[in-house]
């Protein structure tokens, strides 16, 4: 495997949106999706729900038609601040199917 | 109807999310939902998605506790900027049903 550029925001069918372009993510679940993979999970936590919100919406409404959404389901998880603080972090899951 | 202040943020059973503190946006639904009204639809536009997730999970877990997800949808809307330009926005609706 010597994808590392691609690992940090893709795993197996999961793209993980962060603080990149949008339109990177938005290239990784295309990419994922030309290779033959039909069901991509787009994930996110905090300020990047929105974002990973329009990586769905780019990704059907332009680079893939026959894209649905198939599920999206939204959670609570706990994280460790870098102070050690717990914090508590919204997340989405959309999962993307054609 | 004297509610001016409420109705900037809530109609009918939805909630709007927009500027406003999460807590603000957290109370209009809980309020809602303490009057009677077992569904509330919570909308928002871009950026505010985000927040709108965080309104949801913070009823669900910390006020209302028989409150579920009951669907959620994303979109993309056409809005008309300040200065009169065509944008797209993504958009979310989550419905919270007890």
């Amino acid at each position: 495997m010597n994808k590392k550029e691609n690992d940090e925001i893709s795993k197996d069918n999961v793209v993980f949106v962060g603080r990149k372009s949008t339109m990177a993510y938005v290239l990784a679940v295309v990419t994922q999706m030309n290779q033959g993979v039909d069901e991509v999970i787009v994930k996110a936590r905090g300020k990047a729900i929105s974002k990973a919100v329009d990586v769905a919406e780019i990704v059907r409404n332009k680079f893939v038609s026959d894209a649905k959404i198939d599920d999206i389901k939204i959670s609570t998880e706990e994280v460790t601040s870098e102070d050690g603080k717990q914090l508590k972090v919204s997340a989405i899951e959309i999962k993307l199917k054609k």
